[in-house]
């Protein structure tokens, strides 16, 4: 297929503008490089060996995974400084130690003293240290530990005291900053969690504990604040297949049929080609139609999808059967776990295809 | 991990009751023998060689299929007579006539004149051939033309008439009855859709055509109606993961976090490993939650699951970090589409894994 033009594709197809993908993924290393913060991008968006090697500068280090998946994978194709961002699973604690012992860095994150009696129950070989993160809850409100609570820093005391347990750093994701209005809500966001995580980490120093920070999301590190300088780490993922209001991926999808009775059109794309996130979020459904603005994708099933117009009678001589359309997704990471393989083109050309991890 | 306990697993995992789905396999089966029709089981909720030599009862013939992967799948390993039931796609029209060349008997599926002028411009090899259902509309309101409209008739009467081309019958999907309360509501849409089929085919032999008959959905063949066995064919297929209001397939998941800040749970299941689909539709969230009514899946992300209970504060006691959920999908075409494997069991014991196939 490389060489061919977009329409060549099989629908439905999930593709990637490699152009786009650089570009952005260029902007984040220098945004991050002039602030003197270390960027650690995130691969749960992609889950590609490709991907990860244009978000890391072909450096293959200093990378976030969400899965332990992830993290074997990209282990085992010579990837290193991984760290686990999942609050430590208790089944997954003695795949957590053997990638310990392999690598020559692996972190990972807790937010409960039961975990980290886990880690202490298995203390690693030759003398190696578990890398451990606290994970704090900085108004997030998914994991972590509530950043307010006492019991944060009694936490954060245990595990910089734990014989064979590193204290390496506090974490804290912004994914609140996604629902955000406009740039001035996302730097406040952005403001808060930052200030929250120094904080924390000025008053563990008054404990005489010295430790990393990192705070994370797309939007917060499109739009960094000045205090965000003052951080060890940033850790956004997303970009490379979304920024603020532009979109890198997209899924194409062909009419397949004509419902003149509904007043509507059938595409090829259903949940399985672009996942159910985004129902009713979108005065367009749950995705955008590109270039067809008056297109609503108002439902579907697990191979189908029913269009109609926002408003008026659809002209179907407009959209033969086969007439190609490019769904602009709500959710890039959504859409993208939908799909065994993602078509990679330049200027509308493919190039290449990309295969990435999955499961757990 | 065969033999081992379900425990065992690292989670989230999709695990299958083989006993029941052999149990409803064989119900399926024998309902069908009884009645004279002939069972075309849908393959599109598990997508595995095991489960279709189970709903086969080992014959490896007469499938149903949702896309051309399944259907290159299953002709690799031996299956024929397989019906691609999805309104042929023009992308696919070569791909289709290759297989229509290679197997015994394969068939497609169209709603429209300009599906059959595709077919007619790409006539098959050795005098083959092209194997059609028309698809009907009689008030599922997906794909197919509608059972009143003039142009259903006039559309059979060309598939009939067209050289290379052979109308193999008429096909109807009801899957409205999945919104039926009750067995008397599925009842009255199977027998609406039974006899607006029947109708149909009664009156193209009033042209001279004779074809098959065809319609199916899990709730319909469940409870089928007597007029049903006039049909040629029945084609249900989410009964092997699913009957009605009895679940054969479900989700393990871990407690990973404690948020008493927000009286919530965190697990290790998110939106990739159940999918989104019953958002806002059961009480109890996403998902029922097995042995606990009061808990509810009330939000996911990528990798979490926030879990709360209906009423009153939650006793964390109950639920260490670790401890075991069994999740009830909503819909289990939709949690199985999100998994690379199956874990089989036979009254709880791991009796093998199943490996779907993907794509389109």
């Amino acid at each position: 297929m490389e060489g061919e033009p977009l329409s060549a594709l099989c629908t439905p197809a999930l593709v990637v503008d490699l152009d786009k993908v650089k570009r952005n993924a260029k902007r984040m290393i220098e945004r991050f490089e002039k602030l003197g913060v270390q960027l650690r991008p995130h691969m749960k968006t992609h889950k590609t060996l490709e991907c990860a090697d244009i978000m890391t500068g072909g450096s293959r280090r200093c990378i976030v995974v969400s899965t332990l998946a992830e993290a074997s994978f990209y282990a085992n194709h010579g990837f290193d400084d991984i760290l686990y961002a999942y609050s430590v699973p208790f089944d997954k604690v003695e795949h957590c130690a053997v990638l310990s012992e392999r690598l020559e860095l692996f972190q990972v994150l807790l937010d409960h003293p039961d975990a980290l009696e886990q880690l202490k129950k298995r203390p690693l070989k030759d003398g190696r240290l578990w890398h451990v993160w606290l994970k704090l809850d900085c108004g997030n409100g998914r994991a972590g530990v509530l950043h307010s609570e006492p019991e944060a820093i009694r936490l954060a005391q245990a595990i910089a005291q734990a014989e064979g347990v590193n204290l390496t750093g506090v974490y804290a994701h912004c994914g609140n900053t996604y629902n955000c209005k406009g740039v001035e809500q996302i730097q406040a966001v952005a403001q808060e969690t930052t200030s929250l995580t120094l904080q924390f980490v000025e008053k563990l120093k008054s404990f005489g504990i010295t430790c990393k920070s990192s705070i994370g999301s797309t939007p917060s590190c499109s739009h960094p604040v000045k205090d965000m300088s003052q951080l060890s780490e940033v850790h956004p993922g997303n970009y490379v297949f979304y920024v603020w209001r532009m979109w890198l991926c997209c899924v194409l999808t062909r009419v397949i049929g004509h419902s003149p009775h509904r007043n509507q059109l059938l595409i090829d794309c259903g949940w399985t080609g672009i996942s159910l996130d985004g129902v009713g979020k979108l005065p367009t459904g749950n995705a955008m139609i590109e270039g067809h603005p008056n297109l609503k994708l108002v439902s579907m099933t697990q191979e189908h999808g029913r269009v109609e117009p926002i408003s008026g009678p659809l002209d179907y001589s407009n959209y033969p059967l086969g007439t190609l359309l490019t769904l602009i997704p709500y959710h890039s990471c959504a859409a993208a776990a939908m799909h065994p393989v993602y078509h990679v083109h330049s200027e509308g050309q493919l190039v290449g295809k990309w295969t990435p991890t999955r499961g757990w």
